[in-house]
């Protein structure tokens, strides 16, 4: 098996469109494994030990990871408020608590308030370090986790049109999403978003270099039949300085069902979760509905991930 | 093997007496699994994923559960805040939490604060969820290892005298055993607490209704030497507004090693532990005392619910 | 194979020599094992549970306990905050704690606030317990990985001079490894610390009753040329009544690279972590620095005692 050649992974950055391709094409591979039996894969990391070292709680995520890691046959160990229960209470720094943590795991995925500290941890660390999102930084595993959502729904990347809509300013998700995508050809983003929410001029520079056409549009009903994926985002409230600016804004932005059949037949609906009431439940059951299929392929990703980084993509 | 009718378990109404039967086979089968060399079950589960899903804390439930899946060779998800920790303080509803777990795990034990929501989540899984606790709702699996305490030391349930002492009005397990006795024949029931606790009339109208006799009396020492099992449990403080009435009530219903030697040889002593001082530690080494392997029996109870759920009573 | 002597580990005295040797040979095993492949002990505790009850939070001393035992193939029950969240918040005594636990798990790992709650739980207790730190008292699996890391760097323990800095007066682990030092021969202690931070008397007056020369000496750079180990801790800023006091005592005892290059070239640094900056991190690359081994060690030192108590040192 080839060589994967990433040690870490703490920034969507450090991808390009052929370790992507790696990546997902081991996903599908841990998708087809969970249906089968035998499992081939369910014992592939069994003497390894994955260390969830949560400095802030993200239940969700760390059981993504956790999930992922107990599917090929690994063990865990757990914390989820790393910051109030370690060391990090009596001034440890983070360079000693991940070389500490390097003779107790074989790989370490780590949660932090802070940007840039899972960079800082890989460097310190003598074992892989996943970056599960630090602060206001990246969050690469749920990039990559969306746009694996997109390539399962469609024969090819190149040439789909994409809106993101909510809180495009503040939204981590959609930031990453929308550097992703300039691997590939021929892309088109809608940006919908309320004033006050709108995506930063550094993207829209970054994606205008890198050849993904956009746009900013303020209605979404107006995207909605043009685009073969919409990806929603939850408004936050606490953005808007008067309340009633608020309402009227995210009530413009909420995805019912008369909205859904604006979109083509083939089109998919994506949200990272959890939404508040940006989609209402009656459009679960509509086929175009993938968001919690987008959470479960969290799971192939990591999967992936964890088999590459600790070197046993084949079972032995 | 005969398919379990049971897609979760949510409350104990969903038991009839063939259904105890079977759980009860099973975790007979358990019990002695324990304790053969090899042990049959000891990888039954071997590809499953557990989550614990606590919205409250509930550290002896949570560890019954997660001891009965690692001793079905299965893996633990884990955490016993979710209230605090997960998406649920972002406004996620239950039903989104419940669909994104599906996507993590096999089945999912879930003790929640408010009553139905274990109901709540079975509908919205394509798992299995069992109920470890909804707030002042049910708490199936105490009541299932209850019964089979006393179905494991007796030859037959039908026939039995059964006290219930303590706080009968707030006493989750009590009513639910109650609830489960008339599954059996000819079974009579002592209801012996203080007047602020007694038990409340619909059950008793219930029991009446379905062909189990009842009394209410003051006295423990008139009962014990009557009956073949006495259920203690604990009197709460602040059910009392006079804390002398309090002190006189719980005083009298205290099981002092001097009131055992009223009871009948073959008698047991339950409790759903934890205790505070309703029985003294005295009373441990008796042998009626049998409220540690009440506790133990949880074990069994709970891999056999889990093997019966997940379609695996039989070693592959 | 040999039965191990004790059936828990409460407390340092406990260990003489013959069974220091005992669980140095078997954690030599697990050190040269976790390089082999494939691995010989990673599947010799299967089918067993370890219950992880700590009732204070150390993130630290748990991962290290159960990455031991998960490197063993064993199962983990675990929780870091038992005190707030377990029965004793309802006044459980810690005998029924550990008699309920007894039946979930087949050894107890307990970190309490209290001196002397170990011992208890072991006297309850029908699986093994092992103390993970209790309040005041003792941490004696620190004390054993402590000396083994010793006796890793030399070829006999015997004859060594070993100096101690910092905390003296409050630090639990060098009164530990002081007592574990009396069962080898030829000892010399150096005590080095600010006058508010003395060791004790009492361990004075038990180390020269039992052989062990010592002396006490303010100045670090005069013992470093002449010690084959120094032995760091952290002084508390809280055991100060006057800041600057704090800042001349620490200051003194901040080993930088300068005062290394003083040390034998044979000679080992180690502090039981976290540090906060009484070693600079410039020490980290000198070949004498063995504080990240010390850590690592402790894995070795726990697999040994969860294998000679659980009375599997040997594959079946």
């Amino acid at each position: 098996m080839e060589k994967f050649n990433l040690n870490h992974v703490y920034e969507s950055q450090q991808f390009d469109s052929d370790l992507l391709d790696r990546v997902f094409n081991v996903a599908d591979e841990m998708k087809k494994d969970l249906s089968a039996e035998p499992r081939r894969y369910s014992q592939a990391l069994k003497d390894k030990i994955m260390a969830s070292l949560f400095y802030e709680p993200s239940t969700r995520t760390r059981f993504s990871f956790e999930s992922a890691m107990a599917r090929l046959g690994g063990s865990i160990l757990t914390t989820e408020n790393a910051k109030e229960f370690s060391s990090a209470a009596k001034g440890e720094t983070l360079y000693d608590s991940t070389r500490v943590m390097c003779g107790y795991a074989d790989l370490i995925v780590m949660r932090h308030n802070e940007p840039g500290s899972a960079k800082s941890a890989a460097e310190a660390s003598t074992v892989p370090v996943i970056n599960a999102g630090d602060g206001s930084g990246q969050h690469p595993t749920q990039a990559l986790l969306d746009l694996y959502t997109i390539r399962d729904c469609f024969p090819t990347i190149d040439g789909l049109s994409i809106a993101m809509v909510g809180d495009l300013k503040y939204g981590r998700t959609v930031r990453s999403l929308s550097y992703l995508l300039t691997k590939y050809n021929n892309i088109t983003i809608y940006f919908v978003s309320p004033p006050v929410c709108k995506m930063d001029d550094d993207l829209k520079n970054y994606l205008t270099t890198n050849g993904v056409t956009w746009e900013e549009e303020n209605s979404l009903e107006k995207v909605l039949p043009l685009v073969d994926c919409v990806y929603m985002t939850r408004i936050q409230k606490e953005r808007f300085h008067d309340l009633e600016d608020y309402k009227r804004a995210s009530g413009k932005y909420i995805l019912e069902m008369e909205k859904v059949k604006l979109m083509k037949e083939k089109s998919i609906i994506m949200h990272p979760l959890p939404r508040v009431d940006e989609i209402p439940r009656e459009v679960d059951n509509d086929p175009r509905a993938q968001y919690f299929e987008q959470a479960e392929n969290g799971i192939y990703i990591r999967m992936a991930l964890l088999l590459l980084l600790l070197g046993n993509d084949i079972k032995g």
